[in-house]
């Protein structure tokens, strides 16, 4: 198809498809003549992702753009292949992150043993966590730890249905998309979910007022 | 203290101190004289809350200005009031949102009904869930709602978790305190929680091929 089906098909601009193009989020269409390209499903797939990622997902351009190329990437082991994308889509924390990271990070290490996780310390989820529960501790909710432990069965409940879900799809290209998409839309959906089942708590805890 | 001394405790500079009582973010300190302003432990705490929202939650500061006006309203019933801070914390979608968003409103009304959750299916967060879920649908992940009973479950023991820890907090400021705290970092300590289960999960799958 031409570059003004694939915009119709999408809802994406003309000009938002060449930018993604020169950004090397998108591949460049197929030249057909010299002033024209032709594209493909491949396109259209990729282009509802990219959509996904930056509205939804909340994702910059430069880390879509590194999200793509674990996509793109044949040559590593499943495994790896798909620790490689989940790093990606991993918050980092600037300058300001807490004092206290040192202690946490000590914490985290502690809890990945306790429960036998075949993961590694110095990974950039362990990093993440290790920021939050430093700024929580220095906010004063040190003691959110005590609760911690809901939050760690919670996500091992999750994650097992995340992986249920991706070893569905076999082609490895799917893989990969899968694991980012449930990654970066996953948390999204899981946040939305949590705070209706806050409302519905906090409404039989200390009653709705009505 | 001075605004000197409370810049070296919290390690966030006078500029920016300043900027974000112009902002609105941070009440003024007491004017001691013409040109000389004296802040307590309140500011400290709010500045250390300011920060935490900014660096790890994300927030931008205008969120934050709304976050604040909740904890400070003090007219609202307690059910009202969180629930106000928590609307205030959920992601907001742009125009790019994906078209079956009516269909996945249908969906989650259903759900909302289904576990019996006592909120209103036309809320920040079950409009934030349904424009996930057509998201998903969109970039042809639709099946991952058959996982999502497993998010489900693993968001109401969550929420549990908050409610109890947000209990324990009496006074009325840190109740609001803790439930955007909880809201905005629980999201980074789950987010980070589920890719480090992830990972384990995946070598399971996989194989970790070392």
């Amino acid at each position: 198809m031409r570059i003004g089906e694939l915009s119709r098909r999408t809802g994406v601009s003309v000009p938002t498809i060449k930018f993604y193009v020169r950004e090397g989020l998108l591949p460049a269409g197929e030249l057909t003549s010299p002033n024209q390209a032709s594209y493909g499903e491949t396109h259209e797939r990729r282009l509802r992702l990219i959509r996904a990622l930056l509205d939804v997902g909340g994702l910059s351009v430069a880390a879509i753009r590194e999200v793509v190329a674990a996509i793109e990437d044949r040559d590593r082991p499943v495994h790896k292949m798909l620790g490689a994308a989940a790093d990606r889509v991993v918050p980092r924390y600037g300058e300001g992150a807490a004092e206290g990271v040192a202690e946490a990070r000590g914490a985290v290490a502690e809890l990945i043993a306790r429960r036998g996780w075949h993961t590694h310390a110095d990974s950039p989820a362990a990093e993440a966590l290790a920021v939050a529960l430093a700024a929580l501790d220095e906010i004063g909710h040190g003691d959110f730890a005590e609760v911690l432990d809901a939050y760690v069965g919670a996500a091992e409940q999750v994650a097992g249905a995340d992986l249920e879900y991706v070893a569905r799809n076999v082609e490895r290209d799917e893989l990969v998309e899968s694991v980012v998409v449930g990654t970066v839309l996953g948390d999204a959906v899981f946040a939305a979910l949590r705070r209706l089942a806050h409302v519905d708590a906090s409404g039989r805890v200390f009653g709705t007022g009505e």
